[in-house]
């Protein structure tokens, strides 16, 4: 039987976002590492659609898909759990997911991944943060935050009573933020804080952070 | 009867994108101008949890969304027109044209929407475009044109061998950047300015347009 195949880097937040969604789901796949540095996104022939970013997705229906949260839209509605558990039938709720999940796109991620940038890979790579950008991002996230803890008000997750795809999304930046200074912009906020807590303590994505850190 | 409603500022990409989908679909709706410059989109509660951004969707039926693409995908799934016309049943299709929206929105509208800040909005605001960021924002589309001349190959539209939400979301910038001199761009590429010229020939369009350069 073919097998489904996720091609990516571990420690990229959007390789991160789809091995959640996969492990959310309980599908079996493959991970086949894609070393960008070393130029393998350049050789499967595949990724010339994929505008040669990771990760890429491969179906055992003859499927191949990129963009990580397309991929994870896919995945959850293409393999719902048992039980439908993350994913909701009725359209007016599915709306509201793919709402939050494009807030997570454009209003969460722009600043997450800067700071991420600045606090983590700079100082990784012997350089250090750009003071100016820190505080622009930190300033902007804070926004962000505020509008997250209205919304945790109205219901437990940000698509609703249930854990979604738009939670799930948030999840590789959570986890590389928790690690910096940043971490206080969630503590600060009860709601947020508590939603954070509860999204890292899932067991699928325990087992994502378990791949990461052994590759 | 309630009345779908659409709040928006006509002129701004996001709002068309939307009004482009509620007319593909022969939805009756009611247009709300929200002016941006005078401080409209303070007004309304619902914005707070938009970021303050139009276009904002209320349906009918107790809902208010808002990021244009999540109401597009929104009104293709749950309005989708007799025959089941740009919408695909299948969950491989449907994966495809969510790829294709992120690809739009990841991909093809920075360097598209900084092209239109340039070359159209500067000049109208008596201010010159930043000759450097028009030069690197060309070089950037050209490189995801070259993607979708490889893609034309394949499909006749980008999502599949209908037209698709994965094609209309490009329609907005499609329609600003065919006034300028980056239309070269879509002219070296047959496939492409087919493509494009099909779009904006559209019906549905034409009313876009129309409402526009209206008000």
């Amino acid at each position: 039987m073919a097998v489904k195949k996720v091609y990516g880097t571990p420690a990229c937040p959007a390789t991160m976002r789809v091995l959640a969604s996969m492990l959310e789901h309980g599908l079996d796949f493959e991970f086949i590492y894609v070393d960008l540095k070393a130029g393998d996104h350049m050789k499967e022939s595949f990724l010339s659609l994929s505008f040669g970013q990771v990760p890429v997705f491969q179906d055992d229906q003859d499927l191949t898909l990129f963009e990580s949260r397309a991929i994870m839209r896919f995945i959850s509605h293409h393999y719902p759990k048992p039980g439908k558990e993350q994913v909701y039938e009725a359209p007016k709720e599915q709306g509201i997911v793919a709402a939050w999940i494009d807030v997570e796109d454009h209003q969460f991620d722009p600043p997450a991944s800067k700071l991420r940038t600045e606090l983590l890979e700079k100082p990784l790579n012997g350089m250090s943060a750009d003071k100016q950008v820190v505080a622009e991002a930190e300033a902007n996230l804070a926004r962000v935050l505020d509008v997250y803890e209205e919304r945790l008000k109205d219901s437990k997750y940000l698509g609703g009573d249930k854990f979604t795809s738009a939670d799930l999304t948030h999840l590789p930046n959570l986890y590389y933020l928790m690690k910096t200074p940043v971490k206080r912009l969630f503590d600060e906020r009860a709601r947020v804080s508590g939603w954070c807590r509860d999204l890292l303590a899932r067991s699928a994505w325990a087992k994502v952070v378990d791949m990461v850190e052994k590759i």
